[in-house]
């Protein structure tokens, strides 16, 4: 089954050892946000730094592992359509938009909408590690200059993931301007057994 | 005064806001991996997802800042007369040892050395962060394929870096082969009020 998150928003859900993720951008040009966690030991977790490490590149796509903080591997990246993901940057949050955006009031943001649906299962905003930025453009230069790009993902692009563990997954719609190239999109994701 | 980190070793220790510290590579060609806690909250830590958003830059050196998980700026870097970091790479650990070294018995690690001596101040191993890898010479082609290089630092090279708030400090004289040219220097550091 299907299931639909908002422009804007995010969900969280268990995920077994053996089960496929399939996440969609429907509409094309959007950007979805995804953390991991151990199912049964929340301290283990989603690291960019130990996936960056192990794969021995910054790009990540079809045939590279998603690796915990404990040296573990979470989820296998079976198929990519896409094949442009980011796992250099911090989910946007408020500060994001205080800071890069210079917004004054309100703005949605993955951090919120990844701490908020992650609260059922014990996990605090400070536990949110680096997440895994499916479809993310982010370009950069031989000097190490960062740009966020618009998404290069057609409408029914998709990333499917196997998991190699028990796991929490927190997942968005993605709700910065520049990820999306200005507008926002809903996230599609099928669990399938 | 001037500390000395013995080869493959680590410390940890407080700085308070407007402190600096500098941290020195006395014979060349060595790595020094550092993490950094709010010393009266050590939720919010050093975050390289934060700090490469913020700065927009995979390589980060003198004028940049250090942020937390909580977007708060930790440090600003003053001075880095070498000019090579990495912020990609977790701490080698034991797994690191065995996985990509293919090495069976024990080995000394950074990750070790780091929760080793940050223990005292309540911080555990899966609280240890991504760090901060002065001197490490992590290079990038345009696929983003990565290669851990022998560090360009000669000796005596040095970063100087300013508190931004109340610190807990945990640094080391990194362990891993492949960061150090093949041979173990000690790291030398040194509070300045």
């Amino acid at each position: 089954m299907i299931q639909k998150i908002d422009k804007q928003s995010g969900a969280a859900f268990k995920l077994k050892k053996g089960q496929q993720l399939k996440v969609i951008s429907p509409e094309a040009e959007q950007v979805s946000d995804m953390v991991l966690f151990n199912a049964h030991d929340i301290r283990e977790k989603l690291s960019s730094g130990k996936t960056l490490d192990f794969e021995e590149s910054i790009l990540i796509t079809k045939g590279n592992f998603l690796w915990s903080n404990r040296s573990q591997k979470l989820m296998e990246i079976l198929e990519d359509t896409n094949g442009r993901n980011d796992f250099l940057l911090a989910p946007c949050s408020p500060e994001t938009f205080e800071i890069m955006y210079d917004y004054k009031s309100y703005h949605p943001s993955c951090f919120e909408n990844l701490y908020s649906n992650l609260e059922e299962f014990g996990i605090r905003p400070d536990d949110v590690p680096t997440a895994f930025n499916i479809f993310m453009n982010v370009q950069f230069d031989s000097k190490g200059k960062l740009s966020v790009d618009p998404p290069l993902n057609k409408a029914g692009d998709f990333l499917l993931f196997e998991a190699k563990m028990d796991l929490i997954v927190g997942l968005t719609a993605c709700s910065a301007e520049d990820s999306n190239n200005g507008s926002f999109k809903p996230i599609y994701f099928e669990i399938i057994d």
